[in-house]
């Protein structure tokens, strides 16, 4: 678990403040699951308000779940300001590789520099333009499957520092090549918006790190894998396990008390 | 348990892809109730990508819930693509019988053919043009004076094939008449979204049917009786409870794990 | 636990039914906190529908998480509704002191006569044009600071008729002066749109109150620091206190079934 303690107590100290742009039904998971580590979501509405949040924020989050052309609109200007404005910014494009329009915005916005991109195998290869296997917004092709496609969008000019690709094990992909994170839990995958909460935690990584991209979205993912695996120890079932899960993400509550497990 | 048992091995072995457009408080309990029970939901947002989207599912809910003229839309594109593709929709009427918008709206979905209609006694009442009481969305109409409103729908030419009438005991009515579900329990109808969520679960049931509309109700509405009395067994409120439900609708994972209750 | 008991009996009996226009993540939680004491949340979106709604409901809560122009709309339609139909209202005036759009929103809507404005202290010195320090839509400003800024708002015309400014122990500010809330628990605060969920409470209780708004305000208040208290005793995180926050809310059904603990 030293991934996991290592974040809290980085995010837990600095309380980054993270834009997130994302779906309905991420929103409440991906929120929980910031302030549970220590980060502090913000969900603005307002096009108008939305650069100045950005700007006095520590990290954006772009999640394209349920989204539409307004939508659209907000991500363009979130991300311009995060970038005038040097903060890092995270894409996770969800659902690419199903739906034309969605895996054009997608695409689009893989090229306007994020700072990582976290994805499934099938949305990672829908960005290089490879076909790509999904079921609704899961993917049917492996993590392998889909590394050269991540190291084809690192080499781009505009393209992300580094790409987390999620699966039984996660694929952290840089240009000093490719790291893996351990295995987590069977039960993790089948919560829906686990991906989408582990989106936002890596732009919070990035907004406390001094280390590569790369290096931040494998703190990231390892430690929602062990989390995963905490929860997954005594977990009944989906319900007990997203419980249990957030219990685990915040773990420092309980050192603070002296109550550690 | 055997509705259960039998609904989750069913949706566990085909994991049907459901298309759900649905409001944004129902939205993360129904995406759980469907992961927990083997389905796999997808909530679209771009009205380009709606009709692929929906052609390459399993099933299609529509979800009254929050809606407004741009949702309409949405609903109208998605369940014609759905009659087109021959994929079975369920429609839930949230609030009709309230607001004369909604209302209106819910009549005119309920004569396009869906599959199975999903309400309670209020809004079923009211689709048939019937008066209906309601308090915000719950119904203080009970579920045999809306027997006959259903029977009436089941017999228009564009009607449901079937309908599922939601309280202490859901009735299913069909073609070939009604049939009852067992209770389940007094926690359930107070978690705000479960009827939502139910609606969600027969469109998964349907998508792995062999049998009729009538019988995939009955089966999605018993199944709920059977985890909610499981959840009400060992819960100690609401909290508690729609934890426990999750994990009781999520049983096959401990009886793969050999670790069943 | 008294304020707790006294506020689940009112709502409990007389089961107010509260219009709640608020943001996709604090939906889930605001409709359960709701329901879990015996309230009945509606979330309408057609604003033909939404006058209407107001007017057969017992209560209002405007919440201004992740607005925009067109909800803006909304509010105003259902404002009005609110008052002409002499329904009390709440507002909540998220991330006043933030971006100028919501902030400008926020003291237009404090100046239609809301019985209650529940805020943190940012956001309540924010409405009365005093300088406020937000991360997020969190307040760096202390109870106390925000005091002069509540009296001065009631003091107002068409001002609030009082105010809850939230922190470790509430305030309730109303004209007979002020009335402070008991200490909760330090993970309540970290529970993302648990302040969203009480300015609905405060909506309810004032449904069913025959006292002045202040004491419905620091009725809603207390009750929560209780039940904060009640689900932090047992809590191993974020993610149990939800729950077990929830279940606190709900003890009427333990009561009920003579199981109380």
């Amino acid at each position: 678990m030293h991934a996991l303690a290592g974040l809290r107590a980085q995010l837990g100290q600095a309380r980054p403040l993270v834009v997130c742009l994302t779906s309905p039904v991420a929103a409440p998971l991906t929120a929980q699951g910031l302030s549970a580590l220590g980060a502090v979501p913000v969900m603005p509405g307002h096009s108008d308000d939305l650069p100045a949040a950005v700007a006095r924020s520590d990290a954006l989050l772009i999640n394209l779940g349920s989204s539409d052309e307004a939508r659209a609109t907000l991500f363009r200007r979130a991300i311009a300001a995060a970038r005038a404005a040097g903060r890092p910014w995270v894409l996770d494009p969800v659902g690419a590789g199903g739906g034309v329009w969605r895996t054009d915005l997608a695409c689009e916005l893989a090229r306007m520099a994020p700072t990582i991109v976290k994805g499934n195998p099938a949305e990672i290869r829908a960005l290089a333009g490879q076909t790509a296997q999904l079921k609704g917004v899961d993917s049917l092709d492996d993590v392998a499957s889909a590394l050269a496609a991540a190291e084809g969008l690192v080499a781009e000019p505009q393209g992300p520092q580094a790409l987390v690709i999620t699966g039984p094990k996660d694929a952290c992909v840089g240009p000093q090549g490719t790291q893996w994170s351990q295995a987590g839990h069977p039960l993790a995958p089948r919560v829906v918006t686990m991906g989408c909460t582990l989106g936002a935690v890596c732009a919070a990584a990035m907004a406390v790190s001094s280390d590569s991209a790369a290096a931040s979205g494998l703190l990231a993912a390892q430690s929602f894998k062990d989390a995963a695996k905490q929860a997954g120890a005594r977990a009944a079932g989906l319900g007990s396990f997203i419980s249990l899960f957030l219990d685990a993400l915040d773990g420092a509550w309980l050192e603070e008390q002296g109550q550690g497990l």
